[in-house]
């Protein structure tokens, strides 16, 4: 028996206006539930440009109290309520004087606030200078149980690294959805960016496949100067949906806005699992104590 | 300055003939050392069909002491020194009376015996009842120091859990070898086996990009009927060698034996990972200590 859910990914670039981008993502939403989305995720600081370019404290006022009572997530909370859907959104939480986080909220579909994860593997490299920005996550992993489905929630730099997936999925997750701020720096650019895409993508299809679970990114577009008018991300877009078996079933365009709209069908997770006692019996967790040291010998 | 090394990988058929099939192997050990291949990897059990098929008492005379002093090891070893080659192979050690593991074995390019893996994930499904016949691995994860690269050994059913490649990986792996006996059934070929022969790769070339190391997949081919006479499982062949980005660089065919030649530029790894600073610097080791959990929640 089917249990079909549908999936809304909000691809779109931003400019620097922190307003019209919030506008601009709500009409996103509405298109999204308009076509029978009834779970919409949004790209990673979807309300501004990628910051992180630079390291400026100018930026700072970019970030927002993130809880049930700040306005950003009562706006979304009342459109989730009024579309019946659930939403994902990417904020830059100011959590105390001096204190950020990047973190993303998950809002149900009768717009009840279900909480919030905070990004737990933080970049730093040239022109992703997260490390300034943002504290690493302190809340752990997260799954959410919402009226479509369990979702668990990733942020970008986390996609990379198969211990937030599996850690995700063993709270049970059915999708996993990773709001994304990736592209080309002029560095990428020189010595093979085509290659990371597709390694950027594989490695997420991996994720997939080895906890069989659906993995959703969802990654900005359009080319981003950055403040200080040099350089600058080209931000590739591709947001994508694997299924199970690491299969692509929805993709979205490299260079443009798009909604894309998925529908999967979450039965086929426990006839995949069911169909090779598959992933977590045979797990040998007695061997994986050393994944808590950062590598091993000197 | 590049470090090119040779791969080669042996993709065989096996009859019920144990000492044909050694033969065979080495022939194609030496096919593969004349093409100019520096590290030879055969598939899972080379020296029989895969008897796992059935559960049968009887089929436990297949398994032999290894070690280095070792009849089968003996003969590699010499093999090894004469070629000046690396041989993995993979056989079905008798370790103690009815203690009997999956083990794959590493010599070095001079002849001396390096060690062994013992599989550490053991499968058991219809066709593929492994716990029946092999105890788990005790040595945990392993990277073998060898004159031409440090290569970590992993076994089929590894292939699927991203703990143990990252395991091998954190031990300084440059290339990740799994041999493999993996085909499909009658119930894959009913309910999607090409799905299942996409995620088998896809997941190993995420292995590759989450660890930026080379990985190596080697496979048995043809149909094997099961020892009761029915039914049986068709090797799908279709080993393949993927970079640190994911990319297929080399990948036999799924319905023949072949002997594949794939050459890695060693270097490349620690361009990809200084490239982003990756994979371990950001790793949230605090984070990850519910891993030696089976499942969260209840």
């Amino acid at each position: 028996m089917s249990r079909i859910v549908n999936l809304g990914l909000v691809q779109m670039s931003c400019s620097e206006d922190v307003e019209s981008n919030f506008d601009k993502a709500v009409g996103y939403i509405r298109e999204a539930s308009e076509k029978g989305a009834q779970i919409v995720c949004l790209q990673e600081l979807f309300k501004s440009r990628y910051f992180c370019q630079v390291v400026d404290k100018r930026l700072l006022v970019l970030s927002e109290p993130v809880n049930e009572d700040s306005p950003t997530v009562q706006l979304l909370a009342e459109l989730a309520a009024e579309l019946e859907i659930v939403i994902v959104a990417s904020l830059f939480e100011k959590r105390a004087k001096s204190l950020f986080h990047n973190t993303a909220v998950v809002i149900d579909a009768d717009g009840y606030y279900l909480g919030k994860y905070r990004k737990m593997h933080i970049p730093d490299d040239p022109l992703y200078y997260e490390k300034f920005y943002f504290a690493p996550g302190d809340l752990g992993y997260k799954t959410f149980h919402t009226r479509y489905a369990d979702i668990g929630v990733l942020i970008c730099w986390d996609q990379w690294f198969p211990e937030a997936t599996r850690l995700t999925a063993m709270l049970g997750a059915e999708i996993i959805l990773i709001p994304t701020a990736i592209g080309f720096t002029p560095e990428d650019i020189s010595t093979g960016g085509t290659e990371y895409q597709h390694a950027w993508q594989t490695v997420q299809q991996g994720h997939a496949v080895a906890n069989a679970c659906y993995l959703a990114a969802v990654n900005r577009v359009g080319f981003e100067e950055n403040a200080e008018g040099k350089d600058g991300i080209n931000f590739w877009g591709h947001s994508f949906v694997s299924d199970p078996y690491g299969s692509v079933l929805a993709q979205a365009a490299d260079d443009r806005e798009e909604v894309l709209l998925c529908p999967i069908d979450l039965a086929f997770i426990d006839q995949v699992r069911d169909g090779y006692c598959f992933p977590f019996r045979d797990r040998r967790t007695d061997s994986y104590g050393d994944l808590t040291e950062l590598y091993s010998g000197d």
